[in-house]
């Protein structure tokens, strides 16, 4: 083909888009370069600061720029109320059922040991912590129902079976194998209302 | 929502690519921060490139950082017949046919007088002079087949009746009130081999 090097170049970076091919990779090249050279500038500036600033929120494992996310600084939420998740990608679907007023602990990940992926990995026993210290109320774990996210959720109301905290997993609504980044809001708003106890009655 | 503004502004940044909604933005985002900070960094350094030096070619005003561009260069194309364009990226579906080896001569537009767009937004001083020079044998006239790409055709045929010089313009193939750049690649080398002349023969 036959286009400038530095245009041959964004093309090329634009495919580290996810879902951007090769004709798409153009069509973005030639259009901000055509119609919206502002728009370029913006958005490399915005991809650079991003890229060097974001970590993450040091309560929740959230993305963040400062020492405490939105949600963890949120003092309207309600903070006894802890949904784990795997992926901020699902801290912003259930983000966006608008049901939920508690706050979140972001794994990024599950437990895999065949790929190395231990306890200390998805910071449990930051979370762990967090629970013994005795200000949390509930723990949702919302990971995905998948067999690593089962097991992810099944280790950690194991480990914290003895303890004083209501322990439950969103009910079934989510589609067993799916991801719940895809599920839609209702459904998943409707998964959060109907999720059950993982933890044995202290009684039996 | 509860983005960090670094992460909320790159997924604003993100909506000045074509075809981006907001739902594809935060996926774009959240996957650059996640799994491909390498790749934001490089999407931002090449966008900056690119937008600050990619100019236009001075012989054929396709989209180039050097005084002339990649097929200007090109000695090995046939620089005695030009192909006119609208746009760069109807430059690029006819350099995908992979059948044509003049060059070009991209006119960023077509005449409408109603948006104050005259000959001379378009260049065409520039290419009538290539032509006047005798350096040319043929331009093949490949604007859009829209009233003003038709209207635009006329004007530079009309313009060059009395020069040796043949005129073509692209046959019917290309759906009428179609955009060149969304035909696939067989309708249009169909097209471009069915072109006919529309200057009128001297010996009428
Ligand atoms: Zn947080
Ligand atoms: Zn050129």
């Amino acid at each position: 083909m036959s286009f400038s090097p530095l245009l041959q170049n964004l093309i090329t970076s634009l495919r580290a888009l996810p879902g951007v091919g090769p004709k798409s990779a153009q069509r973005m090249a030639l259009h901000l370069l055509e119609r919206d050279r502002e728009g370029a500038r913006t958005l490399s500036e915005s991809l650079l600061q991003a890229a060097e600033k974001v970590g993450e929120c040091q309560r929740c494992r959230n993305l963040s720029e400062e020492t405490l996310c939105p949600v963890c600084e949120d003092d309207s939420r309600d903070h006894q109320l802890i949904c784990v998740l795997e992926s901020p990608v699902d801290l912003i679907a259930v983000e966006q059922t608008g049901g939920f007023n508690g706050v979140y602990f972001v794994l990024k990940g599950h437990l895999s040991p065949i790929d190395g992926v231990g306890p200390e990995d998805l910071g449990l026993d930051q979370l762990f912590e967090r629970v013994e210290s005795g200000e949390v109320r509930e723990l949702i774990l919302a990971t995905n129902p998948t067999v690593e996210g089962e097991a992810t959720a099944h280790y950690i109301a194991e480990q914290l079976q003895d303890l004083n905290v209501n322990i439950t997993r969103i009910a079934h609504g989510v589609p067993v194998g799916g991801e719940l980044e895809f599920v839609d809001g209702g459904t998943l708003a409707h998964a959060f209302a109907g999720r059950r106890s993982l933890k044995r009655s202290q009684d039996d």
